[in-house]
C-alpha cells in the first residue's frame, strides 16, 4: 500500500512526514519486539492544532492512526498499522511551565519522564512515576498506559499524578480533561486507555516534593517464600515503603552476571526495601525492617551508606530485564498482578509449573504492590520453545486472575494481552468497555486492534446498537 | 400522576414500596433543601439484582429514576422526579467483609460511612473519607458524590479510597467496575458521576491504619489575609498536614453563639492544622507549624492537650453549618475552589463583593487544598434578599472559574450548580461528557436533570449523533 503523503505535509510540513521504507522501519515495533508492522505513514506534528488536522483528515481517508511517544511500552499498544498514520511526538517535547507555588508542571507529551523531574530539582521537587524505562520514555506514552515505577508502592501510578491533559478527540476536537470536581472525571479513563480514546497534546502533573532522606536496604534470603514473609510482614507493621522489590534465584544470577551488583552470594531471593520521608521516621522505620527481615530469616542484611552503594544495589534490579538476555537467547516479560498475600503460594505454583513443562522462568517484582514481571526464559532457535514459553506465560496469567488478580499491572494490555480479556472479564463488562470508546471514537480508527480481544464494530457492540432509546424516537422528550 | 406501584411490589414485596403521601414527602429533598419534588413513588430493594429489576421496569415503561442514601448531599443530586422513581438504598446497609490482611472492605451501598471505620477501628484501620456528615451519609451517595472532607488534603477522595464498585447500568445489566490496571478505568468515570451512569450496588474500599499519632493547632489571626499566607508558608515549607481548616470572624461568631467553642476572643480568622502519622514526624513538625503560625502573626496558638481539647477545636468547625443558622434565617452554601495560592486575593475579592452588596458572608474552608465554603446570608422574610444572594454567590462562582478553579469541590454539580458549568467548560467539554453519559444511558432516564446545563436528547449530542461513522456503513469494516 503507498500512502499519499502530500496531505500530511500540507499540515506538518514535509520535513514532518516520513515515507521512506528504510526510515519507516525505525517504528515498526515499541518495546515488544516479536510484534512488528511498517507503518503506512509517520507524522511528526509539533502542536495540538496539527495533531487535530491529522485525526481529521484520517477520518475523511477512514484511516486508522496510532500514537507514539518515544516506543518503550511492553505491550505493544504502539504497535503501527501497515495501512495507516504513526503520530509521533518526539517534537513536542516544550516544558511549558514549572508551577512551584501550586506544585505542578506542564508539559508536551514528548517530554521525556527523566527531565520532568530534573527540571524541577532544583526547586526541591520531582515526578514521582518512574517506570524503568524513565531515561527515555515519554510523558504521553506515561498517560496512555498509565504507567508505574518501582515507587508506585507508596506514591501511586501516573494515573495519581496527573491533573489534567489537553487531548485530541477521535473526531479532531481539542477538548481538556480536568480534576476540577464537576462533571465526570473522564481523565480517569482516559489516563491507561492506552491511546484508543484519543491522544495527549498537554499534560499537567504534579510535582512531588523530593524526601529529605532516603534509606535503602538489601536483604538475602535463603528462599523466595522467606522473603515473601516479609514483604507481608513489613507493610503488616504498618510501614510503607517507597518501594519494596523482589528477585529470585535466576534473576540474581542474570544480574550478577551482567552488571555486577554485588548482590550476597547462594542468595534464593533478594529484598530491596527503599524507605523515604522526614529523616526522624524514615531511621524509626528502618530499624523495623531490619529487624523484621532478620527476624523473617534474612542471612545477610546490607543498607547502603551512600548514593553510589544505592545505586548499586539499584542497578541489579534496574538492569534485570536486560540481563536475562545473558542467560538465555529470548524471554518473554509478564505483568501480573495477585493481592500481596497472595504471593507465597503464587511463586510456588509458578516453580511448579516451571518443573512440569522444563521452562526456566526468572522472577522480578514490585513485591510491595503483588505485581510480578515473570521472565519465562526460551532458546528461539528451537523448534516449539516459543510455542511452550507463551503457553506457561498464559498459564501464569490465569493463575493471577485466578487468584483475584489482573493480566496487567503496569504494561497494559496493548496487542499483547488482548486475548487474555475476557478470561478476566465478563461480556458485560467487555461490552460497557466498548460502549465507552465507541462514545469517542464512532469511527474505531484510533489505535484499533489494542486492549479489546475482538475487533468489533460500534454497532455490534449491545449498549451502542441501542443507539438512541425507542421512547426518544416516539418523541417522550418531556420525560428528560 | 399516580403510580402503578405494583409492578414494583412485584420486584421488592409491597414492604418495599411507598405511595403514601405523606411519607413520599420525606424523601421530597436531600441536603439542599430549597429544591423540592415529591417522589412518584419510592422503592427500596435489597440487592443488586432488585435494582437490576427496578431498573428495567423503569426503561420500559419509560419512567426516570434517582437513588438516594442518606440524602445529606448539598447540590439537589438526589432531588426526586415527581414523574419518577425514587430508589433508596437504606436497606442495604451489610458490611460484607473486612480483609484486613488485604486493608480492604466489602460493603452495600447504604452502609454509613463513619460504620466502615467503626468496623475496622479494632484491627487498628479506617475509612479515610470524612465528610462532616459521616456519621449520617452512606457509601453509595459518597462515591456518587465523590465525597471529600477535611482531612481529604492529605488522604485524598473518595475515588482515591474506592477499589471496585458493583453497579447497575442503565440498560439493568450488573457489572462490576474495577482498578485492575486492564481496559478503561471506568471506576473513575463512575465515582462522581453523581448517579447519572448508574446505581452502586456493593463497594469495595480500601481501609487506612490509623496513624500512630494526631496533633492539633487552633492558631488565631488578625485577619483572613495572615491565615491564609500561614497556609501558604505551611505547605511551602513542606508539611502535609491532614488538615488546614479557617473560619473567618462571622463563622466563628457563629460557631461560638452556638457551640461554644471557646476560639479566641477578637480573631479575624482561626487555622486549624492537624497532622497526623509516625510519633516522631508530627512531633518533628509540628513545631515548624507552630513556629510558622507565629512568624505569620498568630497572636493565640493552642494545642490540644487531649482527645476532648481536640473534639472542642472541631466542635466549632464542623457545626459551623448549622451555626450559621442562629445569625441569620437563611444561607446557601458554596462549594468554590480556588489554587490555593490565590486565597488572600479571592478573599479580598469576596469581602468586596460583600460590602457591595450589603450582603453578608461567612468564610469556612478547607484552606489546604483551597475549597473555599462561603456562606451566604439573608433573610428569607425579606423581599428580594434571596435573589440578592444568589447573584452574590453565582459571583463567588465566577471568581472561582476566573481564578483557574472549579464550581465545585466536594459537594457536586446536582442541580444546583448545572447553570455554571457553561462559564466553566466549553461546549466540546461538556459534548464530550455527554457521549459518555450518553453511551451510559441512551434512555436518559437516569438521574435527568443533573449535572448538565441544558436536557438534551442523545440525539442531539454532536458526538452521539453521529453514531455509527459512515465509512462502517459504507462496509469499510476492514479497515478496524
Amino acid at each position: 500500500m503507498t500512502m499519499d503523503a502530500s496531505r500530511f505535509e500540507a499540515i506538518v510540513g514535509a520535513g514532518g512526514v516520513i515515507t521512506d521504507p528504510v526510515r519507516l522501519r525505525t517504528y515498526e515495533c515499541d518495546g515488544l519486539t516479536h510484534h512488528r508492522a511498517t507503518p503506512g505513514v509517520v507524522v511528526l506534528p509539533e502542536s495540538a492544532q496539527q495533531i487535530s488536522e491529522i485525526v481529521k483528515e484520517c477520518l475523511r481517508l477512514g484511516m486508522p492512526y496510532v500514537a507514539r511517544g518515544s516506543g518503550t511500552g511492553l505491550s505493544g499498544g504502539a504497535l503501527p498499522r501497515t495501512d495507516g498514520v504513526l503520530i509521533v511526538t518526539a517534537r513536542m517535547r516544550r516544558i511549558l511551565s514549572i508551577d512551584i507555588e501550586n506544585q505542578r508542571a506542564v508539559v508536551e507529551p514528548g517530554v521525556i519522564n527523566l527531565d520532568v523531574s530534573k527540571a524541577a530539582r532544583p526547586y526541591g521537587y520531582y515526578f514521582a512515576p518512574d517506570p524503568s524505562s524513565q531515561q527515555i520514555c515519554s510523558i504521553g506514552g506515561n498517560v496512555a498506559e498509565n504507567s508505574g515505577g518501582a515507587h508506585c508502592l507508596k506514591y501511586g501510578f501516573t494515573s495519581h499524578h496527573v491533573l489534567a491533559c489537553e487531548i485530541v478527540c477521535p473526531d479532531g476536537e481539542i477538548v481538556e480533561l480536568t480534576r476540577d470536581g464537576a462533571g465526570y472525571d473522564l481523565l480517569g479513563a482516559f489516563v491507561g486507555s492506552e491511546g484508543t480514546l484519543g491522544i495527549t497534546t498537554k499534560v499537567t502533573v504534579r510535582l512531588t516534593r523530593l524526601p529529605e532522606t532516603v534509606q535503602t536496604l538489601l536483604a538475602a534470603f535463603g528462599s523466595i517464600e522467606a522473603g515473601g514473609e516479609a514483604v507481608s510482614a513489613i507493610i503488616g507493621a504498618g510501614v510503607v515503603p517507597a518501594a519494596i522489590e523482589m528477585m529470585d534465584a535466576l534473576a540474581i544470577e542474570a544480574a550478577e552476571a551482567a552488571v555486577h551488583c554485588d548482590y550476597p552470594p547462594g542468595a534464593g531471593a533478594v529484598l530491596i526495601v527503599e524507605l523515604d520521608g522526614p529523616s526522624a521516621e524514615v531511621e524509626h522505620q528502618f530499624k523495623d525492617v531490619t529487624r523484621i527481615c532478620q527476624e523473617m530469616g534474612a542471612f545477610e542484611t546490607r543498607i547502603a551508606a551512600d548514593d553510589a552503594e544505592r545505586a548499586l544495589i539499584w542497578k541489579g534490579r534496574k538492569s534485570a530485564f536486560a540481563a536475562v538476555g545473558r542467560i538465555s537467547p529470548a524471554y518473554l516479560v509478564q505483568d501480573g498482578v495477585i493481592p500481596r498475600t497472595a504471593l507465597p503460594g503464587v511463586l510456588a505454583r509458578i516453580d511448579a509449573l516451571s518443573r512440569e513443562s522444563g521452562v526456566r522462568v526468572a522472577n522480578v517484582f514490585h513485591a510491595g504492590d503483588g505485581n510480578l514481571h515473570p521472565l519465562v526464559l526460551f532458546d528461539d532457535a528451537e523448534p516449539g520453545a516459543a510455542e511452550r514459553a507463551e503457553e506457561v506465560s498464559g498459564k501464569i496469567l490465569d493463575l493471577c486472575i485466578e487468584h483475584g488478580g489482573s493480566i496487567t499491572g503496569e504494561h497494559g494490555v496493548g496487542v499483547d494481552k488482548s486475548r487474555y480479556m475476557p478470561r478476566m472479564f465478563t461480556e458485560g463488562d467487555l461490552d460497557t468497555m466498548q460502549m465507552v470508546r465507541c462514545a469517542f471514537d464512532p469511527a474505531g480508527l484510533c489505535n484499533p486492534g489494542k486492549v479489546f480481544p475482538t475487533p468489533r464494530l460500534c454497532g455490534e457492540v449491545p449498549g451502542v446498537r441501542k443507539g438512541v432509546h425507542p421512547l426518544v424516537e416516539q418523541g417522550k422528550a418531556d420525560l428528560f
